[in-house]
């Protein structure tokens, strides 16, 4: 593995070894002195263009703890002002050497563009528009493998798929580790040509709810919802597509709830649901950490990887 | 000591108890290796929510030179901004396995909001609304340390009373510490029921330097001033509040100066009296970092603390 | 040297100096453990009160190899919003015992002011208004140097003469080390008295490459440009000013190409140049970093300086 660009890229064996390794390191980062300096020495980038608390920190807590010198640079105070072109900002920190550059843009493709002309140091897709969010569902499927594995599941994930590099990924995931995704989404949400994914699709969220084992609310994007008049109002969309206790009630026993965050209560999710027993969320952030961190390492850590 | 929210929650003991501490890191910013890694392998975020140079800079000081991995978040990059609530991100943190969060805010008890809702970790208040700024008093109390005590001391507080979380900070560790505080300021910045303080109020400048020992001068925030007519012209301010060389010359020999920055020169002190021999303003500055080098390492050093 | 002020304050043996000490790290920034940890427990402080990607991040990466702990403050989030002076900062980083503060300031002189008035620490000129960028010539000599060296070479520096910090950085170089400077541009854009800077000035680029070693081309600014209408068009400013193929071809044989970045491709070099065999414009950005590392080391590095 030379880069981390998308699910799509990775084989079943490449994405459980990264699954396993992010495992070893969960321990790591509960000790007194969360320190394993195995990229020490080593320089990793994070070079973001949309705004983002979780992933870049998450991304920089990972290299921290594994020794690595991480540096920030955020659209705003970079050169692409001045006119620079994506490209040579990328081949710009080649030059410096970097071993990892983390991008989060918001076109699909640009970490595959970056990593096509780089001839040293690996491109880490840390979400590409609407395309993939690979680390986020490998924190994912950390999450799943603490309880019970994936196999033969069935993830029901509900929300605006039409932009969700989340909902993406695991449609690739799925794919490849032989868990079954469902798609649920009033029309406007989903995206032209659905039913090419060839996976189930509804519109029907208590429908979708039946069976599943995983229910994986995505976050609703408030301000594109209401511009665009893809949904009548935010009041509507929890009525039928938010994940209330009631709801959840209906669900499988031992139904799983989770949420790639930032989290809208009382839109997508309800708060009583959100903080409940089912809610895997804060697992989902502290296993971020760790599968970024195997990613870090399988890239660039020497013996370790 | 689990968080570090206000002087209020704070015994005489343990003020004086992270005074001295702060006081036995003094000499080590000031060797040529400025590092000492008891908190190798901790993770301290600064959340901050207000633009800050001396305050997060400080944080991000002390943190680094005690071995830190230290994390910088801003509210303008941060998932509030998507609309994730105060307690979601101080959350999310949590489950980064964060061992501090160091948080400004510009409404009162934020810190202790999150503070109340955090199963694991620490958070210090880097400065709520008007409420507290402990930090701040502790390098004031380092800066007194130094110059003979506070014991006794009178500390005339002189500025915009009603928005100071400093001079609010001051009244608590004064009552704990056994010194006086003296409010000084025109009676459109000072708090209502400022009675209720229970210290000496002063509208006239000259009237409270008489006796004291200490001025603490605070910044005036010509924003604020000026749009909301509390005050006529910055140039009245500092004929009536501000502190010149002849003022200073008035007050009982050996009177200190300070400020907790940044200074507005010319305002609320003359530029003479910002650099003149009784101004400790720089050594509050170089004591805060050592103050903070004393409270990161009391909430997270292990066997140091 | 005790500050890094402008290459006006070095000597050519100084000069000579910190490029030798560049070039020993060049190797370290290839390593797989780019770490040579000579100023741990310094403090380095990025205080850029202008945006830059290169810059910034080339001090922060050389200062982290270095093993330094190193603090970035840009402008806006800074006390300089509320109203603090340049020196009041500068001396509040002092306070906190920085050894080094790396300054880019959109006035000439601003770091030569701080320097003045610090009794402690370093400062290093990052670029200043359009004054001087020491750091960015430093770079170009090591680039020099690894390709035969400076002496009797002539380089013609092409474009925003009036506004470049780095043309008037290589006339003090030029005038020390024995190198000639040609400064090209349309008359709109050279300096007034331009003559008394005692080089050859050309406003046509076809002559001026004639028996030219390198050609230095500087970023066409298109926003001045535009609006303040020194040159009618960008299309027309790279018919007369941008070096392509065909003009590069009509250059003295193994004529060099360098570029201090960002580059604005189809306007000051064309793109089949920019990635050309004669183009040096990465390896002067690999560089810098070493540069950097050698006035880190040589201001603060004790025994390795």
């Amino acid at each position: 593995m030379r880069h981390l660009l998308g699910i799509q890229e990775l084989s079943a064996e490449e994405i459980c070894k990264l699954v396993e390794l992010a495992r070893s390191f969960l321990a790591l980062s509960r000790r007194p002195v969360k320190k394993a300096p195995i990229l020490r020495g080593k320089t990793v980038i994070n070079l973001f263009f949309e705004p983002s608390t979780r992933t870049r920190t998450s991304f920089e807590i990972a290299g921290k703890r594994l020794g690595a010198d991480v540096v920030n640079l955020s659209a705003k105070a970079s050169a692409v002002e001045k006119g620079e072109t994506l490209l040579d900002t990328a081949r710009t920190l080649q030059a410096m050497n970097a071993d990892v550059i983390v991008i989060r843009h918001r076109l699909a493709g640009a970490p595959h563009l970056i990593a096509q002309h780089l001839a040293r140091g690996a491109v880490v897709n840390a979400g590409d528009g609407a395309h993939e969010h690979p680390t986020q569902v490998l924190a994912d499927l950390v999450t799943l493998a603490e309880h019970g594995g994936w196999e033969g599941k069935t993830i029901a994930i509900v929300g605006d798929i039409a932009h969700s590099r989340v909902a993406r990924s695991h449609l690739w995931a799925s794919r490849k580790l032989g868990y079954r995704v469902r798609l649920v989404a009033p029309k406007t949400l989903l995206p032209a040509e659905v039913e090419r994914f060839g996976c189930e699709v509804f519109t029907d969220l208590d429908a979708a709810i039946e069976g599943a084992d995983v229910l994986y609310m995505l976050r609703v994007q408030t301000e594109r919802l209401e511009s665009r008049a893809l949904f009548p109002s935010l009041r509507e969309y929890h009525e039928a597509y938010g994940l209330t206790k009631a709801r959840l009630a209906r669900a499988k026993k031992g139904c799983l709830v989770m949420h790639p965050g930032p989290m809208n209560r009382g839109v997508e999710i309800a708060s009583e649901v959100a903080d409940g027993l089912a809610s895997l969320v804060l697992e989902q952030v502290e296993h971020g950490v760790a599968a970024r961190m195997a990613v870090l390492v399988s890239l660039c850590g020497g013996e370790a990887s």
